[in-house]
Formats: C-alpha cells, sequence, structure tokens
C-alpha cells in the first residue's frame, strides 16, 4: 500500500510554536508514525511544485492524507480536481482537521463545510458511537484530548454514511467528529483532531484511529463498473 | 409555496416526436399538472436571460424543477453555482431524468453521477421499497410504464439517504431511481423517469410522485445555523 | 388524525415530586398539548384493562406515544407485540425518554437499547444537526434544559435512519437524543428528553418538537405490500 | 478466527435432489470452501443437541453463518436468543438466502422480513451498487445465476446500513439482495442466493462474496461499551 502525507506546511514555516511542536511538519508526524506500519509512506507539501500531487504520484497512490488550514485558496483548482477524480477512481482518503474546508473535500461533499470553531484550550472528549466499526479498533469508551479548537455543530456536511465518534466540548458544543463518506470507488474518512498549536498528532490514541483510517479507506481490488451506452443482456420482447 | 419547473426545451424545438407530445414542452406539462396543486407555479428555460434564474426569481422559488439533457453545457457555471447555494440555503429541488448529468446535481452529489443507458423502448417497472416515505402515497406496489429508456447501474452517486424506487428494466438491469439527499438546509430528490421521446410527463401514476416530491422536498422553517467563530456557552475551567 | 398517549402512570401515583408537577399525569400533560393541534387525542395507561390497548384502540390510532419506565416489565408480552405488529402495519410511534427501555421499542429495535444514566440536575444541550427534517420546524440552533436526567452513549441501538439531535450533558457525555427509524410501514421517533422529576412536558419547545415529531410519524396512504408466493410479471424463458 | 457453519439440514435428509447436490449436506459444503481460507471452520446442524449450539460453542465462535428453510419453527427460542446476544456481543452473522424468516434474524431486524418468492427455475442477475464495498473485493458488474429461486421486493426490513447488491429477476422483480446491519457490537451481512435445489453454493462467484463477508463481519477488537449508572467526568455546577 502506497500511502502519501499530504501537508499545506505553512504554519510550521511562520509560527514557532508550530514548528516546535512538530520540528519534521506536521506531514513528517504522521508520516513518522505510520510509518510503523507501511513501507512506503511519502510526504508532499504545499510548495512543491504542483503541490507535489503530479499525475505519477497521484496514480500510485493508495491512500492520502490531506491537512490544510490557512492556505486552502492556493490549492490550484486543478489540481484539486484531480484529487477528486482520483478518490472517485479508488483512492482513500483521509481529511484530517481543518481540511473540512479543502477544495478537494468540499468537492466531494458539495456543501459549504462549514462549522462552528472556538481556540480556546478547551478539552475535547471523542465518544465512540460505532462500536462495530475497525476504525475503532483498539479505542477505549472514548479519547479524551486535554486542550483543543473546538469545532461545533452545524458542521455542514451531508449525512454521513458512517458516524463513528461524537464531540464533547467543554464550552457546550457537540461535534460529530469521526465520519465516513463513500465516493465513486474511493471511501474517505474525516476525523476532527489536529489543532496546530497542539501535539495532538504524537497523542498515541489519536495516531491508532490515524492507522486504522488508513486501513480503512484502501480500496481491495472492488469492481470497475463500466458507464455510458449498454446493450441488453436479455431479449427485449416489446420492441 | 413557489415552484419553479426549469427545462432545458431544446429537444422541444428540434424534435418533432417531442414537440407532438409535448407541446408545450416538458416544463408546460410538468406546471400544468403541478398548478392542479399549487397557485404559484412558473417556468424557465435556458434560453431566457440567466436562463430564466435571476437572483430575484431564485430568492422567492421554494422548490426548483430541473430537466436538462443535451445542453448540460451551456447552464453557465456560475448560475449553476448560485441554484446550488439556493439549495443549501434550503431551497427544494427535484431533479428529473437525464438532469442527473446537469451540473447542479453533479456539484450538489461531488461524484460523476455516471450510469449506464440505452434506447431501446423497454419495460421500465418501479419498486416500492420504502412504504414509509410521503414521496410513495397513493401508490402502488410499483409503478410500470411500458415504453422508456434504460438507465442501469452502476449510478455513481453518494449512497441516498433514502431509496423508494428500484427499477426493474426488461433487458437485464436494475437502477436506483427514486433516491433522496440532504444538502445543508436543502432537501434533493431524485426520480428517474422521463426521456423526452416517450409521454411518461403525462402518466398519472408518475405526475402523483412528482407532486408528492414537491411536498417533501419543500423547507418548513427548519433551523438557519449560524457559522464560524463562536463564544463558549458554557465556562471554560481548563484555560 | 387519531393520537392516542399512552403512559406508565406509576411515579406519579407514588412520588408526590412527580404528581406535583405532573398532576394530570405525565400522559395528560401531553395529550394537553397535543389537543391543541388535534381533535382526537386520547389516553390510556398500564392498569387499565389490556393497558387500555384493545384491539380496537390500536386498530383506530394512527400515532401512538409510548412513557414508562419503572415497570416496562409489566407491560404483558402479547400487548408489547400487538403494538409491535401495530407499527408495522403503519402506525406512527413516539418513543420518549425512558421508554427506550420499553419491550415495544427493544422488540423493533433489536438490541438492547442500553445506554449510561445519571440523576444529577444537570443541564442539558440538544443540538439541531439536520436541519432539513420537519421535526425541527421552528426550533432554533439548539434547546437547553436547565436540569434533566442524562443519558449517554453508548446507546445500543441500530443505526438511526434519520439522526436530528444531539445532546450535550454538563458531566462530559453526549448522546443522539432525536432519531428516526422506519419499521415495516411504520415510522418511530425516539425523543430523549423527559425525566418524571423535571417539568420537561411544560417547555414549549419541547411540546414543538413532540408535536413535529406526531405529525412526521403519521403514516400518509403509502403502499401496502403483498407478501408470499407471487406469479411472475414477465414471461420466464428458461424454464 | 473460529467461523461456525450452522445448517438446518432436513432437506438434505428428505430430498434427493439436494442430497445429490450436497452430499455432505449445505453446511458441509460451505465449511468446505471457507476451510480454503481459515483454520478453524466447524458445523453445527438443527438435530444435534442444543441444535449444536452450547454457550461453550457459541463463546468461542467468531462468526457464525445460517441457513434455515423449513424448520425455523423446530429451533427453540432461548438458543435464538442466545444466538443474538452473542451478534450482539460482537459475533458476526451471515444470514444466507432463505433464513431472512429465521428466529435469529427477524429478532435483530424487528420486522416480519416478509417478501415475494417463487420457485420457477428463473435468471438472477446480483448487480454491485457498492463499488468500495470490500464484500464485492473480486467481483464484477455483476454475478449471474441461471436458475434460482426468486425472491421479490417488498423486503421487509428495516433500511439496510449498507446496500451491496441488487437482484434483477427474469419474472419482473428486484430485490436488495446482499445487505448489512450493525447490531450492538455485532455486524450482520444478508446474502439473498442459495435455493437448496440449486448448486449455488458451489458457484466460485458465490464461494467469493461469502467470504468476503466472513471476513467483513469479524469483529477486530472495537471497544466495549460499559452501561448504566455513570459518575459525572466533569464537575456539575448547577447541582
Amino acid at each position: 500500500m502506497n500511502v502519501l502525507v499530504w501537508n499545506e506546511n505553512r504554519h510550521e514555516k511562520e509560527n514557532k510554536v508550530v514548528s516546535d511542536i512538530y520540528p519534521e511538519g506536521i506531514h513528517g508526524a504522521i508520516a513518522g508514525f505510520l510509518g510503523e506500519d507501511h513501507e512506503n509512506v511519502k510526504t508532499a507539501t504545499l510548495d512543491e511544485e504542483e503541490h507535489g500531487l503530479t499525475d505519477e504520484v497521484l496514480a500510485e497512490t493508495d491512500v492520502l492524507i490531506w491537512w490544510g488550514h490557512k492556505a486552502h485558496e492556493d490549492v490550484k483548482d486543478e489540481i484539486a480536481e484531480k484529487v477528486k477524480q482520483r478518490v472517485l477512481e479508488g483512492m482513500g482518503l483521509v481529511v484530517l482537521h481543518s481540511a473540512h474546508f479543502s477544495k478537494v473535500f468540499k468537492k466531494l461533499m458539495g456543501t459549504t463545510c462549514d462549522l462552528k470553531w472556538r481556540e480556546a484550550d478547551e478539552k475535547e472528549r471523542l465518544w465512540v458511537v460505532d462500536p462495530t466499526h475497525p476504525i475503532t479498533e483498539g479505542v477505549g469508551e472514548y479519547i479524551e484530548l486535554e486542550k483543543e479548537e473546538m469545532y461545533g455543530e452545524h458542521f455542514d456536511i451531508p449525512t454521513p454514511e458512517e458516524l463513528i465518534f461524537l464531540s464533547w466540548f467543554e464550552g457546550g458544543e457537540v461535534f460529530r467528529s469521526g465520519a465516513t463518506f463513500r465516493r465513486g470507488r474511493g471511501k474517505v474518512f474525516y476525523f476532527r483532531p489536529g489543532h496546530e498549536t497542539y501535539p495532538t498528532y504524537h497523542n498515541k490514541e489519536i495516531q491508532n484511529v490515524i492507522k486504522n483510517g488508513v486501513k480503512w479507506v484502501n480500496n481491495t481490488n472492488t469492481p470497475k463498473h463500466v458507464y455510458g451506452n449498454a446493450q441488453p443482456l436479455e431479449e427485449i420482447s416489446t420492441k
């Protein structure tokens, strides 16, 4: 399985708080722990040529992880469109935290993907509501994060096909923080935590969920349908 | 309730078979039977200025019905985008037949919306699979259409939130032919039948389903959420 | 529409706190506000003959509301089974609060319907997560209840077909507190609030949701399917 | 993974047509091909003591496959209940063909599970409608069975959480023939084909789907929730 971790990688260059937490960048941290399970984990960032997402790179990627926040608009439309097409063809996609507002996710959802938010160092508790789902393997009843950014409902997404985590926030809000979607032959997992000024991606429980998500979105040789004009499979008597 | 029936209205101008079946256009036929239930039913067509979909018209429309086929590309991107935005704000949308490939529907779905198709004068039988849904009010176990175009799976849409009709086709295919989706505050109903060379929209059973669909997609004063930065509703002790 | 409000009506007889809040019983309070919208609202209680649920009563009931808590086991199996059958035939069902553990609801769900709970006079905030749903008509972004019993995840129900409200609790839990299910021709709405020692059913916002729920679960002449051995509708050539 | 194939095993004893097709019984045939992938595949049948489903056997079973047809009523209620409880605890369940009417499946669904049926040696074509689902691994666009019993809509089940296959039948019906459900910690896969007088379980494509189903329903160490009275995780200030 070829995994590619994509990161905007701007906060890391501009904010010492962030680069202190993630000296290798958020992409480096994520690629680091995914490397424990997978041989082929690469990274790509916004400021690389074609954002590091050439046709060749996309064609050989099985699972793409996306983190972006302040520079969604700097992602070229045609590249966002190519990524979307690869998802429809079967590439798995894990969308993290503020990537809810990425061009790729919004194109796949068809909605604004807007939400409430607040940076107030508050506690988040992610409750498992689907205890059958492989993405919850090894998780307890909930995951607690001492300090995170708040994301609150209403989260303007289509009804998730599977709702896995619900978050409680100290300030009074709730959020559908782990959700899956199917688009074409591709599977999408949105997972909320991961504001850049907190060490969330160093948390072993969060790493476990992302690892599970990578396995779950990976397509396993499911059918490729043929579209367009089709000959009848049975005789049409009424003709 | 203000209902607007939008039609491409090109086949009617170019093909006598179609104009013989629909002398007032497909939009005229649909507006005709909807007028039996609703006072304010208007029509708009592709070749009108701004496709008949000015900001004023869209702002006062509660439910929009969309039929298009051969000229999807002639719909301006900015107008398709405006229609999508109005759906997200709460305007109901009924998408008929070949409008599966309309810009508006594809933007809302996030997928290719592709399918198999065949014009072979074959029989379609639409089975009700959700006998709780108000869209099936007054319907029997199934609706039979003597001759229709075939649409076959795989239909490349997100998993419908409600699956209401499944079609059987004489040539050997099946199709999810009545399905609903939620996007933002708006409800969407896709209903398959209605190829332009058949008198499908004169069929009373089909008219009944479209009438039910119009009622169902109409938004009834549901909440308008506020997005963006939010003050806490509870004291945050960890700060 | 014939509405029947069923109540266990035991706390009201045994606990002055409850009878002070609900001098006409919880059933009386609910029938009272439903009577503002509907002409035919009746009540029935556990200690009546056949629990007030004779075949005649059930046959003429379009929507049944169920409240029970401490005496679920006193409901006779055959009557719970009859109620379930009427739901499958098309009777709407609104299940309130502790009726999550009623025989009727457990039979319809197929799961334990278990949950976490706590009586601690804590705040509940019900967030709307489906702003398209008619059950949210007239509701704001959320409903706040100053004091309620806590119900927390995991709520052991099948995945709801529609998830409408999510609750935040002061003590750190979340709950899927407004959810719908379809069973046979019948629609079911579960709505969490309503512990007997709080005046929740006197709250206008809660009354509004229950009124919306009653309208929504009411079946509107949808198809009655025929089951069993069936003659072919098409010629079978392979025979 | 411990797999148990349960079969009624009555047709095999009474009908030479069936025993000629399945000399080892339907259970033997299924256990045979599952044995290609799994080391621990056992069988159990109705006429064994406790139907071969003792507490010990159930406790160590990870995935149970169920085939029954004419003797559903001979399955003891308490054993059906035990099987249901094990599913809620996390045991995977694959329900085949006429087991739609088994006590276990009906208890888990909460509906009649009724349907239309016909034995007329007709063609069935199972179309894949979810090309992301692992259960479709290695499947083409559809699977064709030359002769099968017909099952037609309406299939009286709760809305499936995932709809994977839709069947077309020569006689004019359609059917939701591959569907999944979650109950408690357990996953359930219903798969339609397999009438006893046809060699369906010798078909490699059908075997592949059942193998995929077994893998998919197997629980992989997901959370075990605690239910009942719960201490607050946060301070309750309003008390």
